[in-house]
């Protein structure tokens, strides 16, 4: 791809066509060495979006929900861009093609975009591919940008955590894995849904949901947000009002509080490292031809050295010895 | 934590002393930085455990599965080390209590050590981690070393996929899910274990495996291992005995076709490489003092660079200017 094919994707990416949307995405999934001059172009008009991270357990209802609020931010007059990360496992396979049905809803409405990202089989994974799938999507104008986790993985969890808001979705009769994972949740959580919310259990889930933020408060300083709990059950579109009030109240507290700039300057800056990362990477796995971490990693198999002193020795090789 | 006391620390460790054991993959949870007299020390004595990974998605059975093989290998006199990955997963905290009652069986058996391991908030995550602590229950001298991945994201896959043997998990009436991820699947699986399979489809399920393992196999030149289709109902230890013996047969395969050494190598590898780019992301961190990281975001979400720029300018900040 030359030069000026990428600028007149960018161009066709910007004036809200879908396929040179998607087409970009693919370069990012696809690690292109033109995702530089991608970049070049998109960054200057970025920072119009909001982020919104959607992530909860398997079976919580995260793709009915999704498309609850693709639907109520509609309705605003929003146009919403939805990324769903890392349909790449092995084992979420079956929860994309619901997804793919569920999200039929929206194919015809030219405010909408939605696509799934897969990234498996490069390194730098889901740190280096979601801001910079973000970015795509942010250049081309989308108000807001869905950004819903399929896998409750470690990476996964990590990247919707960069989100200016991250809604953690969680259903009655998980009381026990509340309890155990408190520390995790509160972390990561700006906004609770409790869907499925006609279910037995709801208030219950909802107490200890309460019982566990009033704890995780005790422990900061300074003005904090306090995570509101909203009720939903997204099949049938209830509690979406709410939940889009919850995250707009989210949004106006950060940006009153400073918590905005500095949530966005930690995405930027995660971004650049990854891609920093990854170009070292690429560079270890060069030193003397990729045979350097070949020979290394023989001598630690056969223990005359330790992984430790291999990497040393394999970073000392980054630098012609003078 | 002196010299001497790692010393003291690792010969406890390897004269089977389960809290010494604990403390050292403690290290690893941590990053601490003794981890580099750790390896030194543990890298003479390892290369003898076998690395045995188990995943599938929720629910299909994984730690009752451990659980089961743990009792099978112990009753052929093989001693057992269990590493449990990523409980730190917000998610996760309900099935370790799980895992946690159902491993209980095996507490009081001397031979059989049994870790969860928590890597949150450490960048270089699994792959960082994860080989670390093998090392530690390999020096400690098990025959065998199970690898339990709670999660199903993409770097709990990543990271299976480098055990000596990786057992994919299924359950009956998950055929949408089969055929859609096939390809994931695939990749990383040795041995395929349909549990529960005194459940309504199991016939189907199996039949849908071998459909995808032989198209799976003209796509390969060469000799290649057909990975087998193990029944098990692993919560009356159903199929334990052909499970262990699936994996032996795959082990004396590899050895064979010299597939076990290049496995191990690219374990080493992969844990020397994520040891290199952990040493090269902090000193990505330490450019002038952390400052420069933080400038370079500014200025992306500023619009002012893109964030490949950004990442040369970093990258080269690495090196002293001349």
């Amino acid at each position: 791809m030359s030069h000026a094919e990428v600028d007149d994707l960018v161009q066709r990416a910007r004036a809200g066509q879908s396929r040179a949307l998607g087409r970009l995405i693919s370069l990012v999934e696809d690690a292109s060495p033109r995702l530089r001059d991608v970049a070049a172009e998109l960054t200057p008009h970025t920072g119009h979006a909001r982020v919104i991270g959607l992530t909860g357990p398997p079976g919580v209802g995260k793709s009915t929900s999704t498309s609850a609020l693709v639907t109520a931010l509609r309705a605003q007059g929003r146009t919403v861009g939805v990324l769903a990360v890392d349909p790449s496992s092995p084992f979420s396979g079956g929860a994309l093609l619901g997804d793919r049905v569920r999200m039929q809803d929206h194919a015809l409405d030219p405010g909408v975009f939605i696509r799934s990202m897969a990234t498996r089989g490069h390194l730098g994974g889901l740190a280096w591919a979601t801001p910079q799938a973000l970015r795509v999507l942010d250049a081309a104008g989308f108000d807001v940008i869905l950004v819903e986790t399929v896998g409750v993985g470690q990476s996964e969890v990590d990247v919707i955590s960069l989100a200016d808001t991250t809604l953690v979705l969680l259903a009655p009769g998980m009381g026990d894995g509340i309890q155990a994972a408190k520390a995790g949740i509160l972390e990561v959580a700006d906004v609770f849904v409790v869907n499925k919310a006609d279910r037995e259990g709801t208030d219950q889930t909802v107490r200890e949901l309460k019982h566990m933020i009033s704890l995780g408060r005790r422990e900061k300083e300074g003005p904090s947000w306090r995570p509101p709990i909203v009720r939903t059950v997204a099949s049938r579109a209830e509690g979406m009002t709410e939940l889009v009030a919850a995250v707009d109240e989210h949004h106006d507290w950060m940006r009153e509080h400073g918590e905005l700039s500095a949530r966005r300057r930690r995405r930027a800056a995660s971004e650049v490292e990854a891609i920093a990362v990854e170009e070292l990477r690429g560079r270890l796995g060069d030193v003397r031809g990729g045979s350097a971490l070949v020979d290394l990693a023989d001598r630690v198999l056969a223990g005359r050295t330790d992984p430790y002193t291999a990497a040393d020795e394999l970073v000392a090789g980054l630098r012609p010895r003078r």
